[in-house]
């Protein structure tokens, strides 16, 4: 099967510049399925792996526990195609609509990192 | 028109047992929409802002720049009602599904506050 098209996104430096990153440099981001609209995963960038995860046109983190760029499926497979990009009204989160390749975004093997529902004793999908 | 139907959610102390709270004492929390998918926002809640969220089925965040509890909708009209609720694999993100109440979730107006994309000089919708 070939891989999924990859469609790089020319981010302008003014709207690089909205976006407001923590103490340690971070920002969250959440990643949602294309057409589906169901939310896969958050995760974090610094600077550089936005920059990276436009311009490839697939997610790069900086994963806080390893301390190193993580780029979203070089092991695992599990790559994520990004197909559009988004800011919030502070410039403080980030979106990012993706086609997930492989089974998916979990470290578990779920397909979606939010499989448990809170008041329900089953695991129940979103939405 | 009458108000959206409010539905509580129980859930155990066993779940809440498996959210982790930031060194603030404190969760993002993403609200999505009901049917479409579409990401509203992103704010915080801190433990009891978390259980009166589920108890009310109302959205209740923590308010970072005011320092205070914020009950969503009580002061804008712009009510978000519970439909489930979901802690993700390592339960340091929420995720809400709601009905919107009101003109939408932004302070700016709009109704999602991800309403920049990357690389298009024009305001986008999400998918």
């Amino acid at each position: 099967m070939p891989s999924p098209t990859v469609t790089p996104i020319a981010a302008t430096e003014d709207q690089l510049a909205h976006v407001r990153y923590d103490a340690n440099g971070l920002v969250p981001a959440i990643v949602q399925q294309e057409g589906t609209g169901t939310i896969l995963m958050v995760a974090w960038m610094n600077e550089a792996t936005l920059r990276q995860s436009l311009e490839e046109g697939r997610t790069v983190f900086w994963s806080r526990s390893r301390q190193e760029v993580w780029r979203k499926g070089d092991t695992s497979g599990d790559r994520q195609y990004i197909r559009s990009a988004y800011y919030d009204c502070d410039g403080d989160v980030l979106l990012f609509v993706v086609e997930q390749e492989g089974k998916g975004a979990c470290h578990t093997g779920a397909f979606s990192c939010f499989y448990r529902a809170f008041g329900s004793s089953d695991q129940s999908d979103q939405d």
